[in-house]
């Protein structure tokens, strides 16, 4: 089956983060991306000359594909979608997106269609290996179900089926550990460079925080402050911050001191 | 001067999780360890069964020790302070506390001191490899300050000076980073337990999200619905949430929205 799979070609639609992570992914996994779309020329064009396919920004001009792969902004998906299944009659379309029902693909009127979600964190500048990322796969039928398992498989992932409802609730969880926590750093970055401070320094904490709760709930990993009820510290730390981030500290302390632990 | 440090006997006061992650590192480092204090009878003997070190719940009873390590609750450290000042005139006294001045241990009475401040999130069933923490030491003068240093340096950390100032903002940073993160884990796990999904899944997202700020700032790193504004998603996804948690969205993902980013 592996060896069937691989055979194929595969377009993609998109060239954004999750795109232009999974094409090179693709590519070492011995598919052939045979196009590379885009509405934005340059984004196109910077793609596809880095993975070395061609680049088109009308979806109708582009090549057969067994595979076509759509990751675009959440907000663009379904009249991008409409538009390839329009190009595309037999392909195994699949969507990348974490939030968004695969009912919408047959809304669009795709006939073979998946949901392809591969929960990790994509920036351009940072290659993504992808034995350590958790995949979601959904497809219209247990045919297509297995075809996205099989191409997960080939470029390494970890593959679970996951339904829309579940994904949702996945992705969301997604963004509280991984887009709000960098949301924190990025305070904390901002708290430190005011008053000439390294971040550096703060990495090794947060590489500890992150390897607890291999081992640790988060309940029981919980410390700080708000966990021991310091409140003359909570007080002297309120007044070094303001704005968004004095609401951000209010908040998390709170939903820390609300919680019920276990004795320290 | 290390091999003199070394043999030098170590009283400690607290039993809490900083308490008892230093013990041991003191004790491999090869100090010995005259005295564990607490408040709570129960923490003293189980802490100093632990270490093999006699406890002790009367400061006044305390044997003479030539550095006393203050690890207790910020909101006692004050009253400890003054009756570790009253019972021991010679010994170094180093509080390890983030956010408290090291000023406070003058104004309790002690005539040579300092502050120890190991920045890592501490519990007690994890053991802590003090190489991958960053320590910041102040002395009453530089004689103190170089002991601090040296004490640091024999159980491996990575040791910093830092003024009173500069360690309430490490602190507060520290918060942002490593609590407060790990109160967003917990929101997930929350949400994913509600909906029988495994929060092992999201341990890859956590340890990428980690790892990337090694690389990247946080603000070249971030990513997710608020970053892009997709809108579609953020609506879907607050309808999933409430109270706390939706508080939390709603919070961040302004703060997201309000940073001023590179193109994507």
């Amino acid at each position: 089956m592996s060896a069937l799979v691989k055979s194929r070609r595969i377009a993609i639609i998109g060239a954004g983060n999750v795109a232009a992570s999974l094409a090179p992914a693709f590519l070492s996994a011995g598919f052939t991306v045979v196009a590379v779309w885009s509405r934005s020329e340059e984004s196109a064009r910077l793609l596809g000359k880095k993975i070395g396919s061609p680049s088109f920004t009308d979806i109708d001009s582009l090549p057969d594909a067994d595979i076509v792969i759509v990751s675009v902004t959440d907000n663009a998906l379904s009249s991008v979608a409409a538009a390839v299944a329009n190009r595309f009659k037999e392909a195994l379309v699949l969507h990348t997106a974490g939030s968004l029902p695969m009912a919408l693909l047959r809304e669009a009127g795709c006939s073979r269609y998946g949901v392809f979600y591969p929960m990790q964190t994509f920036s351009k500048s940072r290659p993504v290996d992808f034995s350590t990322v958790s995949l979601f796969v959904e497809g219209c039928c247990e045919e297509a179900t297995v075809e996205a398992e099989d191409i997960a498989l080939s470029i390494g992932a970890r593959v679970y089926r996951a339904t829309s409802e579940q994904r949702r609730f996945l992705h969301l969880a997604a963004v509280f550990v991984c887009n709000f926590s960098n949301a924190l750093y990025a305070m904390a970055a901002e708290l430190l460079e005011r008053n000439g401070l390294p971040f550096e320094a703060m990495l090794p904490l947060i590489d500890e925080t992150a390897a607890k709760v291999h081992q640790l709930s988060p309940r029981d990993a919980q410390t700080g402050p708000a966990r021991r009820g310091d409140t003359v510290v909570m007080q002297r730390q309120r007044e070094l911050l303001d704005g968004t981030l004095l609401e951000a500290y209010n908040l998390l302390s709170e939903y820390i001191q609300n919680t019920k632990y276990d004795k320290l």
